[in-house]
């Protein structure tokens, strides 16, 4: 796959993994990757602009690497996971690259321990995603399976409290996350499936004020997530006095 | 100028406002929407699919629809607010039409008052704004203003506090947001300018557990907003018990 942005960019060459060719557009000038490329003993070739317009649909900022496929990761992988109070998310059947890539983004900033993908009818780690997640796919882990209910299950089982997000369900602010938690997080037209809904230990809602009945879906993933880690009584009480901050 | 999409539509419809041509796809089957247009006594043109790709750059799902500009308003609508608490977001020199949609959807979803956007240097009200919005740009007020500083100088005369978003200020959750508010959201690239920085009378940051260190706007928006709305001791305390409750 390419992958193509000077954020990501910078992020793959910084993580020491396997690339491929890297295209860079003749008047590329920024020093700081430029350097990064020159420490970690890497080649480049320089290409006209056009030909990197042609490679890739979306704005490459004059940067474009050949990379193998992103690692998925199974089920056994949240069996590895050595966190007290993991926090996982599960996405029922997400649509939109640019959702998925900023729920990439929100959940590697806040330190959720993975993210649950369906391997079929789903928006999958394409060049759109790994761009608009700023690279951060490559220090979260993707986990890939074929059904999202006997994993919900299989998660039950191993301790972990299911919450959906959903319009009728309890307010967000008033539940008690400090548990395993697996978030999901509905497709952008439908929610969560039904049966899925059926699964759920609890349903949070995001109370609405206006007229519009819903958020963005990675809005709204934000909005939960940042309660489950940050909010009074919750996980992130012994988290995060020893971290940076930045929006 | 042109909107198009079922969400956007069937907002435009109902909100009884100015329309002009409305085209719908010969395949066209949305029993919702025709029965609106049909109660509303609105007329429409079908017209094969590939006239509306060819009008619309994005996903328009059968439905375009031929309308006015949106209408900004001036400062003189901040001044009008009867809301004792307002909220107000002020968009410093936003890039991406996805964020401004998202964020406009959010705004209105949370009820907040208004949002304040420079004249020059930044994305304007456009089809994929509108598009992104879900239709809530209907719906809310957008402040359109010459200088920024000089608005914040304004804003700060009238009561406001001014909240900036960064990743070198407090706690987003420690900050007492029970006052009337206008919360910053900086460019996607650099943040928010320099002098601005210097104008805030709190700098609010959502603290970074993973190796990105920020996120997508749209998204920190959301966060922090929900924290001064939802939040422990904030305006929404006396706002929240009587209405529904939606993701």
């Amino acid at each position: 796959m390419y992958i193509y942005g000077k954020n990501v960019a910078k992020e793959k060459i910084n993580s020491n993994k396997q690339i491929g060719k890297i295209y860079l557009a003749e008047k590329f000038n920024d020093q700081e990757i430029l350097g990064l490329i020159k420490e970690k003993g890497l080649k480049y070739t320089l290409v006209p602009n056009k030909f990197l317009d042609n490679k890739i649909q979306g704005l490459h900022q004059g940067i474009v690497i050949e990379c193998p496929d992103i690692t998925l990761f199974d089920f056994n992988y949240i069996k590895s996971i050595k966190n007290d109070r993991p926090i996982l998310v599960m996405l029922d059947h997400l649509e939109d690259p640019h959702n998925f890539g900023a729920i990439i983004r929100t959940c590697e900033a806040l330190g959720i321990d993975g993210i649950i993908i369906p391997k079929d009818r789903s928006v999958g780690v394409n060049s759109t995603v790994v761009k608009t997640s700023a690279g951060a796919i490559y220090n979260m882990p993707i986990i890939s399976v074929v059904n999202l209910l006997d994993t919900i299950n299989k998660l039950k089982g191993l301790g972990y409290w299911i919450i959906g997000s959903d319009m009728n369900g309890e307010n967000y602010t008033k539940i008690d996350y400090n548990m395993p938690i697996c978030l999901i997080v509905g497709n952008e037209g439908h929610g969560i499936s039904n049966i899925i809904k059926k699964n759920v230990d609890f349903m949070a809602s995001i109370p609405m004020i206006g007229t519009i009945n819903s958020l963005n879906a990675s809005v709204s993933c934000g909005i939960i997530l940042s309660q489950i880690v940050f909010g009074e009584n919750n996980v992130g009480k012994w988290l995060w006095t020893s971290f940076s901050c930045a929006t």
